[in-house]
């Protein structure tokens, strides 16, 4: 029984955004069902940056994402960020691939925001705005264009040759660049920056708007106006990890806001046990920080899928 | 910059039991003096079975085990033990080596229990006792015989068969199959078996022995009469993993014995904060239960002897 060896250029092209969103939103129902696990992630601390370990196991497949981030990364011409995942049997713990992560990464983030913004956003969002156009911000138009029919993209970025190259990737769509202020004015907003102060001002968001807030991975990072907090209803993809590096840890640190007042946790509202959202003027935050259930459902649809074709590198890995 | 890709036949000829010893017990010395890190592992537990990763850096190394147990896999035809191990630059972060680490593991088990004896068995041990013909045999009579020079290696073991097959791959040895009391009554004792009561009894360890508990690696598995705890001179790999589930977990949660009796964590012993044997007829235990440190050390080895061949798989796994 060989292993899969799965490069980055070849998940990319397995990677399938319809297909991803129903194995992300399965798997937060598995997780609500109890049939999903995530024991809490391995930190190792290094001198110029880190690595962690995801564990999960969902219906079918159990793994390990085991992930970097180095910011002095990009000036070494190498990304701050590189995953390498390995998918096991559950039933004999065989591994049975071992896949870059990397862009499935970003799939499952932006798979993720969107099946939050199709619990709490308003049903007939049009508008979308990306503040951040980096990498992430791609996996978020794609994720939401499945659910939602958007008739106009607000884009800003600080970089103009960014915000271009975004443009320019997505002919289809009507994408336009606009102020900061004019991009939060929308439907729904993904927030997709490294800020470490919030970007988004309280009086810029109308009533009725759903944040992704997505940016926020760590201590000491914030996007939004603690007031925006205050006000919205706010729902977590995990607690700990939010608590931990969410948008709501600075507030949390400094009085500003409560984990009382957090409504839900996602996968709550993905089963329905708490209502997504109910008021049409209401504003709601969904506090994004990346779980390992996402990454092993998706990594389970790429191993499937590496198998069924057949024509991946394969290696007798572990066998005497 | 390709990752290398190593298979299990790859790995293992590419391991040298010398070259080991020196780099685990270099590995200890960096974690006694704070040069070397390990967290704690993360535990996926599994309706069959469980995973865990064993994430460590070393001196020039970064890293992670991700290694399964399934205990109903030889009825499968597979191991019950498979290890898939991630090498990583610790200054970037970047997936140097995805190698199977199940011979490494055995490899630096024992290792690691010669160096334990190196500095608490009597320095002109002869004689080695094997309790237990399993995989884990090989390598324990692997290392001591690197740092003592044995006359006599006594081994039982329930299977005649599995007692025969190691006498056999061993023909420069001289190797006595004997009864389970006549086989601890040696210089150097290895107990290596998966038993949950005691096996080895007090009165037969003679005064002078050094014992090294291999076998308990988990709650409620033990070897040797806890009254030889009690009067021996103890040491664990890691204070943490020895209670959870070294050879002391049952006696700590029978309460026939204390923490407080631990002698000494074996880097302690390997720097000289603390000295190894003092006493000709002193008792010397150690509690192995398998560090990630040491893991890393030796995978750190292998990878740099495999990038200097140059002969193995490499590929641009994590690459745009």
């Amino acid at each position: 029984m060989p292993t899969i060896f799965l490069a980055r250029k070849d998940v990319r092209e397995m990677l399938n955004m319809r297909e991803i969103l129903e194995a992300v939103e399965q798997a937060f129902r598995n997780h609500a069902m109890g049939k999903a696990d995530m024991p809490p992630k391995a930190y190792l601390s290094l001198e110029q940056g880190d690595l962690r370990a995801m564990p999960a196991a969902v219906s079918g497949a159990a793994g390990m994402k085991w992930v970097n981030s180095h910011p002095q990364n990009p000036s070494r011409g190498l990304p701050t960020v590189m995953a390498v995942l390995i998918v096991n049997d559950p039933a004999t713990g065989y591994p049975l691939a071992v896949m870059d992560a990397t862009d499935l990464t970003a799939y499952r983030t932006g798979a993720t925001a969107a099946i939050a913004a199709k619990y709490l956003a308003r049903e007939n969002s049009r508008t979308l705005g990306i503040v951040g156009a980096g990498k992430q911000a791609y996996t978020q138009l794609m994720a939401h264009a499945e659910l939602f029919d958007l008739k106009l993209v607000k884009v800003f970025d600080l970089s103009a040759v960014a915000t271009q190259k975004f443009i320019q990737s997505f002919p289809k769509f009507n994408i336009q660049a606009t102020s900061l202020e004019d991009t939060v004015a929308v439907d729904i907003l993904c927030t997709l920056t490294p800020a470490r102060e919030p970007v988004v001002e309280r009086e810029w968001v109308k009533p009725g708007t759903h944040i992704n807030a997505v940016g926020a991975d760590g201590p000491g990072k914030q996007e939004l106006d603690p007031l925006i907090l205050e006000e919205a209803m706010v729902v977590v993809d995990n607690m700990e990890q939010a608590v931990n590096g969410g948008e709501i840890n600075v507030p949390l640190k400094k009085r500003l806001y409560s984990t009382d007042q957090v409504y839900a946790i996602l996968d709550e509202v993905v089963v329905g046990k708490k209502p997504g959202r109910k008021d049409a003027k209401a504003i709601t935050v969904f506090d994004s920080t990346g779980l390992a259930i996402e990454d092993i459902a998706v990594a389970r649809l790429v191993y499937e899928k590496a198998k069924a074709l057949g024509k991946y590198l394969t290696m007798d890995f572990v066998e005497e």
